[in-house]
């Protein structure tokens, strides 16, 4: 990654630019190990090292430094600096070595790598990138500026908003998970709803959404989901929710938008969590919570507050065990 | 998915029609959403719209309906009724594009899509079903009926029974993880075992079952395996049993018949669990557990009453540790 | 899988052969369920069956057996008998069906199967072996000796050290998980840091690695990584430290060497885990843990000790809240 020099760099992230302009710095680093011919992100807080070639922060730092960029937000700086050089995608238009199959519907200005498969019946839009060794399935739909990683899988009717990324080896409309037991064995149910992902939806690598028994599972616009989760068929995810890895929301839940999840959380069938609920990483979620809820804990899930302090308690256990038998023995020397 | 008539789909369910034959229904809604155009399967006591197209139950709804059609098991019919609108897979025959080395094994019947990979002395059975994506290794068998979907991984040697689905992304026989420590680092012990999958076992998205280190990694006919599961080497799975997503299960760790695992449970190396063990989601086993034990909790699992009565009492530790507090000052001032 | 004779298996394992050296075993078994035709690896400790073929241990078993290989390390042992029956790759050189783009560098020795992709500016070293359905993306690097298993997705830019193992499915260098909260939405910020991984890594199925926000995220020589695990962006592991399955390290997360970690284990983001630090399966990792720990549990994880102290009163809290009414009720009759 080529860095411009400074003033090219305030630019670029909107921001007004102190002292030497025509520096150039020499790569990114985090601001406690920047050094002097390199550029940082401060968050006006953090550590930072003495001497640092370029800052960008909402206030000068107590370094020394060649250039420094004000900017109201410094995250959204780094956003549109970290823009500036992502790599353009490998591949433009359709390679000979894709396989379409005859009454795919494929936007003239979309890209198709080699070794991609879309099936019939299948539209693909605008500006949309299928990446080698995506799969797009019979009737399903991929909207405008989305992004399809290798080993993407896009199940039979499955419709993938706008401006969506979809990260390699995630799976939206496999089969639900549903069986009915019988003295033979798990009669399955077979499951021939499908997913809607809304615009701007973010699915993270190895992740899965299965298609619902009937009529549709969701995940709303604007919602961001990391590796490897598990979102159940029938579950609808709101707008805006947030949902760290290895989480997994099991059959019919029901979460509600700027939802925000650590990693490792789990949720039980057919549970509602409200919007704005947040939950800490491991919380094990077995009722509804109502909305704006902080909740943590896997024995199950409570308010955070409550659940921090039983358990600072528990590792109390065995004093408060000992003191409990002590009091007890001499309760009973005490009885006649 | 376009609907018959209320006869037609007495029919195929197997129930007896009330009501007007003739009624088409638009689409299949949960008992509580369907509006007065739509069918919906009622389970006898859930909450149902007032006003319903067709109901599928066991009982008559208190609702209003067109046509009501009676069945002895409501889950069987609306496997039925599904079972009948699930689209047919997407091919037919061996496509030109797929890739068979020579020495494999493909029955006439089978069918095998475009970039699809089968690996020589493979076999593939009759009615087998290879989505485009698909790898099948060198001497591994896929059985009659059974299903790959795409990034399905089938390693060297593996045996996957019939009628089994294996969704996408699922990893049958990478290598176990077994190291030997050295003074220089981990030394791998190469995994030359392979995996057995019984008769009509279901395989979820993005789950992992590892080769045994010589031997046999095992599911038994009928399990059904959720997304994201791990099942490590040499572990043993016996018949028709569940194991809900995100669960892992250590190496040698032997899981009996009839078996059902919530959502994130976990399980030690070498434990046995019995026969129809039912362990709460997030339980986390690390002994042995006696057949038709129901097991709940993290810290390790327990009997699942034992486990909820602790649980209830985990966020009374504080006012618990007042309490002590105050007995042990009152006793305290007391002494002389 | 055949064997040789006993007093090849000798030379092999680099043991001393007691009894029939011409003695062929059928078949490898655990020690409990060898029979007497097969070959057992014995520990020294655990059961052993009555008779067994050939034995190779450290000791004389108390078994009959008509070959005994004395060894000093038995795993050391089953480690060389297994890795001389591990099967060769299956495709060698270049497949005229993979996609090797224009300005690729493929070293002349290197082995790339069928339907394997190739981006410009990736380096493949020599002997490395690129299997079908593997994807290197533009400008990244592949070892010597390093492995790609099918649907191992490899970023670009991403560098892979030598005899590296990288299971199907394993995703290196997909978008770390950062946004900025915004009014509208959340704001990605894109992640254009790369991953390195040392020599000797191993990377199970389904892994996850993301590629650093800018710098990069680092996975050290010799770290062997499990099925379904998530590293984060910017995480930092050291050399040689094991990870089991389901794990999760959340971004910029600092794991120390010769860390071992069991399943499902959650680490926090930014915290530093240090040197031979041991963590049970399931323990939640919030804070920072100093070199050398043994840690357990998930509220949070601490010294595995007291944990197990404490979890083992989790389960005795109804009697000892019993007991605490009981002394307070008596307590308050003693009152005047």
């Amino acid at each position: 990654m080529r860095l411009p020099k400074a003033s090219d760099i305030a630019r670029i992230v909107g921001g007004r630019l102190v002292g030497d302009g025509e520096f150039v710095p020499k790569g990114i680093a985090e601001s406690d190990r920047a050094g002097a011919e390199e550029l940082t992100v401060w968050d006006g807080r953090s550590p930072i090292a003495e001497e640092v070639g370029v800052v960008i922060g909402v206030d000068a730092p107590p370094s020394k430094y060649r250039a420094l960029i004000l900017v109201d937000d410094y995250r959204m700086a780094l956003a549109k600096l970290l823009e500036h050089f992502a790599p353009p995608h490998p591949f433009r238009g359709v390679s000979p070595a894709a396989f379409v199959e005859e009454g795919a519907h494929v936007h003239p200005e979309a890209h198709i790598g080699p070794f991609a498969y879309v099936s019939r019946g299948a539209k693909v839009g605008r500006g949309a990138v299928i990446y080698p060794f995506a799969y797009v399935g019979p009737d399903a739909e991929i909207g405008e500026g989305t992004v399809l990683y290798p080993f993407a899988y896009v199940g039979w009717g499955v419709k993938v908003g706008k401006r969506c990324l979809i990260h390699p080896g995630a799976v939206i409309g496999a089969e639900g998970f549903g069986f009915v037991p019988t003295s033979e064995g798990w009669l399955r149910i077979p499951q021939v709803g499908r997913v809607v992902l809304g615009d701007g939806v973010r699915l993270g690598a190895n992740s899965a959404v299965d298609r619902a028994t009937f009529s549709e599972t969701v995940v709303g616009e604007g919602s961001k989901i990391d590796n490897l989760v598990q979102i159940g068929h029938n579950v609808r995810v709101g707008e805006h929710t947030v949902i760290a890895a290895l989480s997994g929301l099991a059959g019919g839940a029901r979460i509600g938008s700027w939802v925000v999840f650590g990693g490792q959380v789990g949720v039980a069938d057919h549970v509602e969590v409200g919007d704005r609920v947040m939950a800490a990483a491991g919380s094990g979620i077995s009722g509804n919570i109502p909305p704006g809820k902080v909740v943590a804990g896997k024995i199950p899930a409570r308010d955070r507050t409550k659940f921090n302090r039983s358990a600072a308690l528990f590792y109390k256990l065995p004093e408060i065990y000992s003191k409990l038998l002590r009091i007890a023995r001499s309760l009973e020397r005490d009885e006649p």
